[in-house]
């Protein structure tokens, strides 16, 4: 059992290793991908699999490459979110976004290179997992990724500015915007092991302890993960430039429905504490071993950046 | 034993049904996704995965995926080229680039998608292939495309506009631009099999039928990637916008070091014919069921656009 502190630590020197060296050549593309990756950003979806990985016993060595190529994956979705086309954002966990350090070419090229990285290092030999279940956790993160993921939940908020959404919508929009990801946290997980456990085919160890135990902290990623969207809006009413480390009101601004405009600030704050419960309640099961996980659940609707 | 045209009706299929239908939501992005890649391009990638997988009696059933995969990686690195920021071509295929037909957002978005989808069909169950071939392949197409691989080449490519690069630099560049994913089609399509011949891992049935010819097969790739590069430099000055269906004379206009600017277009030709020379040498061992790869080699040096 360790902290945040130990994970975030971990998680940075593993993001150092995996990423090319910046005094190699192509130089601008290399720096530009560790000027995108390091150095910032609270790691929620690697605390998540580490989180995860403790609940369920496995070793850490385990978690580490599906934890790193996780925060890539989320990584390059930032670094194309904020392209002028995009959010026409400048400002990124504190400092300018790479399209502005850099130039837009080396941004699209940033966020490419992140994305197949991601996935090459889940393909080259992983150590405790086997490689059905290798292909389980690339299955889980690429689907979770694309079209059935994260990138329809950004083409829903492209085509969704200026328009009025109205609850349900907008959570349709966010399972997959933001929720995709953190899911894809907890599921790849679940996967780290040797022991062959695929939920979709019923032949295979249908009643093993983690197979169980996986629907649960399916309930509580999903919980969180709406959780996050709800306190994201919230923040970026509430808080300022300085503490949230990007533009606050950005989102106002750019006429996107959140969850304060269309419930009112204090039904959406009713709704992040329902959220939370439901995060908890799905953990009853387990013991101090999930220690990690409720801490994740607590810190995301108290955050305050 | 078949020929281009059945391969080339069968990759579009196989494209379409991967592919999300057009009616669904989100709309454009998935609409944008089908314009980039359907109905047109020679689908010189797919066609190498069929005809290596000729070359070794592997059956077709299990050459799918691979060869689906990899035309997508290749239709996101045209759609992310063409971009404003990067090539700001509006003209591809003989039709307005994607991010003419839509708007860069979507061009962005399409390419990010269509790179997911590739690795997420990858993951998936494929039949006759082993899971440890299939991490393989996985790991062929992630390596290729990134910032080993394709990414790479397009990073150098960037860095080298307006610059005088020598000849031995021009082929690192396209070394890693064009013939990174021509490899992996080669390389990918001899890992289709259930039998486990992994070259980097000695222990593994190293003398198998399979693994002597990859060797071959790897030096044909090598040659043929190479070709292409110095075909498509040759064309950019001899052949004209209508047949090419991308701006002739583009890569010249934008200050791009060329073989025959570099070399003459003598040299230029002359290096061509004997890069087929060595590519189809590297066959000799092969009998008949090499009939397409031959072709193929002899369809690059003497295409015209």
């Amino acid at each position: 059992m360790h902290d945040q502190a130990f994970y975030q630590t971990r998680i940075e020197a593993l993001l150092d290793s995996v990423l090319p060296q910046g005094n190699q050549q192509p130089e601008t593309l290399y720096k530009a991908m560790r000027y995108s990756v390091l150095g910032g950003g609270k790691r929620i979806r690697p605390l998540l699999v580490y989180a995860t990985g403790e609940a369920l016993k496995i070793p850490l060595e385990s978690l580490d490459m599906p934890a790193t190529a996780i925060e890539l994956i989320h990584a390059y979705s930032l670094v194309h979110d904020d392209l002028p086309c995009m959010d026409d954002d400048a400002l990124r966990r504190g400092k300018a976004t790479t399209h502005i350090a850099f130039d837009e070419a080396t941004a699209v090229l940033t966020g490419d290179a992140l994305q197949a990285l991601a996935f090459e290092i889940l393909s080259s030999p992983l150590p405790g997992i086997s490689a059905l279940n290798q292909l389980k956790i690339l299955n889980i993160l690429t689907s979770n990724s694309g079209i059935n993921g994260m990138v329809k939940g950004q083409a829903i908020d492209l085509a969704a500015v200026g328009l009025k959404l109205e609850n349900k919508q907008l959570e349709t929009m966010h399972r997959y915007k933001t929720g995709a990801l953190i899911n894809a946290s907890v599921l790849m997980a679940t996967y780290c092991t040797e022991e062959v456990t695929c939920d979709d085919e019923p032949s295979i160890n249908r009643h093993s302890p983690i197979s169980e135990k996986r629907a649960k902290l399916t309930d509580y990623a999903n919980a969180i993960g709406l959780a996050f969207q709800v306190r994201d809006d919230i923040l970026d009413i509430q808080s300022d430039t300085e503490t949230l480390g990007k533009q606050q009101g950005a989102d106002i601004a750019a006429g996107k429905p959140t969850y304060p405009s269309i419930l009112g600030m204090e039904a959406a704050k009713k709704k992040l504490y329902q959220l939370h419960a439901k995060a908890t309640a799905s953990l009853k099961d387990f013991g101090d071993e999930a220690f990690l996980l409720r801490e994740i659940a607590e810190f995301i609707v108290k955050r305050i950046a």
